[in-house]
């Protein structure tokens, strides 16, 4: 998606390595404009899913789900990180180490939200390590769903959560994917 | 707003004389249909504004947020409420006491994403106590920005919340004023 790459090198920083910050249009300051390209185009790779429910992660993920679900025409759910008082009793619930946070975290879906036989998409702004997507997946098999496929706009090709998803055998849509940032520089390996 | 009242009144819980679930519509499943709705009606009532930038927090917020800017052609900017590495040091700063969660928490914003001079919308999905509403009132005014107007989705009538903006001079937009949940009953003042 060139219009995404372009935004990348024109406003990503690079902080090392491994960490890519995109925060003036995708994760802080969001660019909702930007963000409808990006919902039409994970809809013209996943609209022949017969997609029946989005799946997506508070927080960064929520506005990508939302606004690509206007294309699929179809409700967004979110897996909640925290305890609330206000969420049900009755849900399906994984656990997530974070690196940025250097922390593991339960995620929760009311039971109510995902049925059996759902044809889950499942999206989220990075793939890194993918622990966050194997919870989301999990909690889809959990629901006795169908996981249709995860739709990531940026993958560190680096790491090793695609290759984990792709080996089994999950069908993986990242819209672009990043090497290693050697000497701040960004390249991109699709 | 006739289409929400409705949609409170087939799917709402009250949970307590106080507590109100909306979470199959609203901040746990996400109609995006009905977010769509509610995006337009901000957008008529705030468009004479000139906004520039619209402000939340996460994460129920970020969806209403970003469908909403979609009408108003501008920037979402989402406060965070928890320490992350990948956040920039120098942010804007406030703190919230959640009676849901029990408990007191930072909220922050990159100073690069409000900047002196710029008319910021607020929008939220609850207005209860108006904790959160105020602690993002506050980050504008770090930033010498104007505070252009607070749209909120569901305003509990019988909190103080939307009398303490109201009398503090807010251009406060509640889409619905519910009264208190007395025998599990909905009702609106507005």
């Amino acid at each position: 998606m060139e219009s995404l790459k372009k935004r990348i090198l024109d406003e990503g920083r690079v902080v090392s390595e491994e960490v890519l910050k995109v925060d003036s249009f995708l994760n802080h300051q969001l660019d909702i404009e930007l963000f409808q390209d990006i919902g039409k185009e994970f809809y013209d790779r996943f609209k022949d899913k017969n997609i029946t429910r989005i799946l997506t992660i508070e927080a960064s993920g929520i506005a990508i789900a939302s606004i690509a679900a206007m294309y699929f025409k179809v409700p967004v759910v979110f897996a909640k990180k925290t305890e609330s008082r206000n969420l049900d009793k009755e849900t399906y619930k994984s656990v997530v180490y974070s690196f940025t946070k250097e922390k593991y975290y339960d995620i929760q879906v009311s039971k109510r939200y995902i049925h059996k036989g759902d044809n889950v998409l499942i999206l989220d702004d990075f793939l890194a390590n993918g622990k966050a997507a194997l919870a989301l997946i999990d909690l889809v098999e959990q629901a006795q769903a169908n996981v249709s496929g995860v739709g990531i706009v940026i993958e560190k090709g680096f790491q090793n959560g695609g290759n984990k998803l792709r080996e089994a055998g999950v069908n993986l849509e990242s819209l672009v994917i990043v090497d290693r940032f050697k000497h701040g520089k960004i390249t991109f390996i699709n």
